[in-house]
């Protein structure tokens, strides 16, 4: 659509001045032109249905009316949900969305910012992959290096101000506090992966809601995972041989495998085990799987993004990041402890 | 990476010759420059650690390392596990990747085009919208305006040479011929979205397999889908009623939804009913669902995909369209039938 819209030039060639002339007298009431020629000026531009501001803005600024998304992993259901609802949002807002994948690797992190901003953006939207936890100077020192305004959203650097996420470690609170409150005080962990440190916050609010509750901490009964449902299918008997009545599970993908092996073991959920898992994928719905799970709303977090990136774009500045609250879907996975 | 490397005008300065020179030299034995300058410029860009191909080729033709990708529905397993592969294989390769989703809508099969090819890519790797297949003229139109070397995967337009997709007529067929040698005869179909191309050519597998077989086809034992889960849910009762032994369903996700609705009414599979999906999604094996299902295999796909993009953009040109086969994972769904 946009190449059939009038240009500056028609403008100008109508009005006899110069592009930059149509430019100045469009964009504001600039000294250098005269108030007689700005008008006669608007009045073509009027009489040729010329559209101001995306237009104006895109010739001056050189406003490409995109914005470059460099996400960890197109696989993963929650991205790609991020991902759809992202370009939906943006779209409405007049935007095209270019999707990068860093595959989780930090020197794809650091080719794609230059990639993206190479080929024209108005904003950049990245979430961070696990490896550039471990090299964050130099992936914010690349991100501001390209000069263009820029979100981190969902797995965010701390320090940063723009930044949108979910508070990972109030979601591993609130999931242990429910099955605390159920009666249970045998309550196993299984972990993200130790890089990603969203899984370690998890893992942390678990720990702190433990403490809150004066429920000792006991390591025997937290196991380091990798988000794999196979993870969590092979970590279960050792688990289960520690005595314990409940699990946390960091995602919902080690639950599913949590889930297989206990139904493998005829043990019943939740008659006999309680489990909560971490993301509510929409799986669980769909497939009808049981299980309590704490959620983090793909719509919200997409929509508070491109908000903050849309009012970054237009030079409004976050003054701090968001932080945005889980909350925990109750499924039947979970249940009062039952002692006998 | 890229910005460190040794440029043909740093060849060029120190062998006191222009760019253009420098860049023939390179290219090939060019008759316009003197042997002896060529051993000589040959020398200067090995002595500075020159890397000939990629980067001659990028300042002689422009190339961008890029390849553009359009699909129809980021968020369908299928496509973000098919542009992971994708993109893991580019990678290689030593290409970028700019992925864009069209979210089915024809429209923005076109925006899309002139976003990617405005961005500078060295070839377009295109999975059509459905919607698309209503205007394949246009969309046609459109991707041989922009001049670069483009592929239609996976949603093919037939009359095209560029084009690497799967039979989806044989796989309706095969799944199809399976049943019939399972001893049913009454044997129902969910099939895909009308104006899907791939979901028609799926029925007419099953449509023509049963002719082949001498069995009779009866338009009440078909019903028309869109390869949602709920809707294969809701249809299942009234297929049940037209008394059928077996079904053919479009896709897994339908046919998740049909095997709740069996849950619910206690018919098992595959004692009482046989049925067989398309996808042979990967969630069927992880989530342990047992679901006979064509298979489309992603990886094959991908890279066949990849190697014929290359090829174009080198030059080479395709004298016909790639069509792969599919191909039937046989689990626990589908049994002899049992007549009483």
């Amino acid at each position: 659509m946009i190449q059939l819209r009038v240009r500056l030039i028609d403008i100008a060639k109508k009005a006899n001045v110069s592009v930059a002339t149509v430019s100045m007298a469009l964009n504001k009431d600039n000294p250098k032109v005269s108030k007689d020629k700005i008008a006669e000026i608007k009045k073509i531009a009027k009489d040729m249905n010329y559209i101001p501001n995306s237009m104006a803005r895109g010739l001056v600024t050189q406003s490409t009316k995109t914005v470059g998304l460099i996400i960890p992993d197109i696989e993963n259901a929650f991205f790609s949900s991020l991902v759809k609802r992202i370009e939906d949002l943006l779209r409405q807002e007049g935007y095209m969305t270019l999707i990068t994948n860093s595959d989780e690797k930090f020197k794809n992190d650091m080719e794609l910012i230059d990639l993206v901003a190479g080929r024209g953006i108005d904003g950049l939207m990245i979430a961070m992959s696990d490896e550039s936890y471990g090299n964050v100077k130099e992936v914010m020192g690349k991100i501001k290096s390209i000069n263009t305004p820029y979100l981190l959203f969902d797995r965010s650097y701390e320090k940063d101000d723009h930044a949108v996420f979910f508070d990972s470690h109030e979601g591993g609170y609130i999931a242990t506090q429910h099955l605390i409150d159920l009666g249970h005080t045998r309550i196993g962990c299984i972990t993200g992966a130790q890089q990603a440190r969203y899984g370690y916050l998890r893992f942390l609010g678990y720990r702190d809601c433990l403490k809150d509750n004066h429920i000792e901490y006991d390591e025997k009964i937290v196991k380091e995972g990798d988000f794999k449902f196979q993870t969590g299918y092979e970590l279960t008997d050792s688990l289960l041989d520690e005595g314990i009545s409940a699990l946390f599970v960091a995602n919902d993908m080690m639950a599913y495998g949590v889930l297989k092996r206990l139904r493998e073991k005829n043990i019943r959920i939740p008659e006999d085990f309680s489990i909560v898992g971490y993301d509510n994928l929409s799986l669980t719905k769909l497939l009808d799987i049981p299980l309590t799970s704490v959620a983090q709303d793909v719509d919200v977090l997409a929509r508070v993004s491109v908000e903050n990136m849309l009012d970054l774009i237009q030079g409004k500045e976050m003054n701090e990041r968001v932080i945005l609250k889980p909350s925990l879907n109750i499924l039947n996975s979970t249940q009062k402890f039952n002692k006998t």
